[in-house]
């Protein structure tokens, strides 16, 4: 099963500065070959459902073991059986409908 | 790792009664051994994380089975290694501090 | 036009407990007049548009003023024009759809 | 107050293609004045709190008027004091950290 995600990570305990462990994320996603598209407000995930939750765990435990003692995650899973559809499809899209 | 979720699932493209698939999901999570807490915009659950995420793909698995094409997922996950706390918990130390 | 939300609000830069933030939050709520149910991940509320999210805003504004340098909330809104619907509607009607 | 947001809006009742009626909203924000960011799941929108809420009102309000009968939004708020921070700040920050 694909899956679309969007995923927002909010590290507490560690401070204001919370980019360092978004880039620590955003490594894993990368080595975990998700396609991945940062954004001001989240990470955009595309790939295989396991190998996606899978990531998103390990980015949870990295973060622990970097001495993040607790985290609060905010994701969107989107999943569709009537077709393919890709991120750049999604963008596409709804960019083609303003141009109309 | 233990966490503590909260998932509200959407099916698109079966009209506007989306009851019978949220029930459909809380049967998944009491059979899967879940704790879980049903609430007006979603569900409350814990767990060890690997549980609660087979769950919701469980969930998205069996909803796409059911006729749903489309699912949009929104969903809260929170983990924390400086100490135990269970749902309960969370909600007895704000009613706690109502009281003060 | 009415809404039923969902919010979960974490407080940046405070450390780990955050049920007395939450607390604060909760007597804004009910002292706007909303209708608010907390669970173990978040509030639900339901109202006017205009008044849940002023509620909302004050709450930031508040936790702002308490000395939280940085909030990240996460909310769900929905709305609808086919039917009322409150909030003990939506919980009966996913319990009635699990004696089935 | 200042906020980034991140909104990702969902209409139920009408279907599959979602991209016209994101692209309605999209076109609302744009009108507000807002800065504005399309991604894969979402929007990011960065302006005056009160600002960024009307202009997310307004599209379901206006979704509501091209009939769609339902919507479930799930929305993004952060706001902070200790300094000024723009979109592409964060995406920024995060890209500096990924290159040390």
């Amino acid at each position: 099963m694909k899956v679309i995600a969007d995923v927002s990570i909010v590290p507490l305990g560690v401070g204001l500065s919370l980019s360092p462990y978004v880039a620590a994320c955003e490594a894993v996603f990368r080595r975990a070959g998700l396609k991945t598209q940062l954004h001001a407000y989240g990470t955009n995930l595309e790939g295989e459902w396991d190998a996606v939750l899978a990531a998103i765990r390990e980015c949870h435990r990295m973060l622990h073991e970097m001495g993040v003692p607790r985290i609060s995650t905010s994701l969107r899973l989107g999943t569709r059986v009537d077709r393919e559809q890709t991120m750049e499809d999604r963008v596409r899209s709804v960019e083609s409908k303003m141009k109309d």
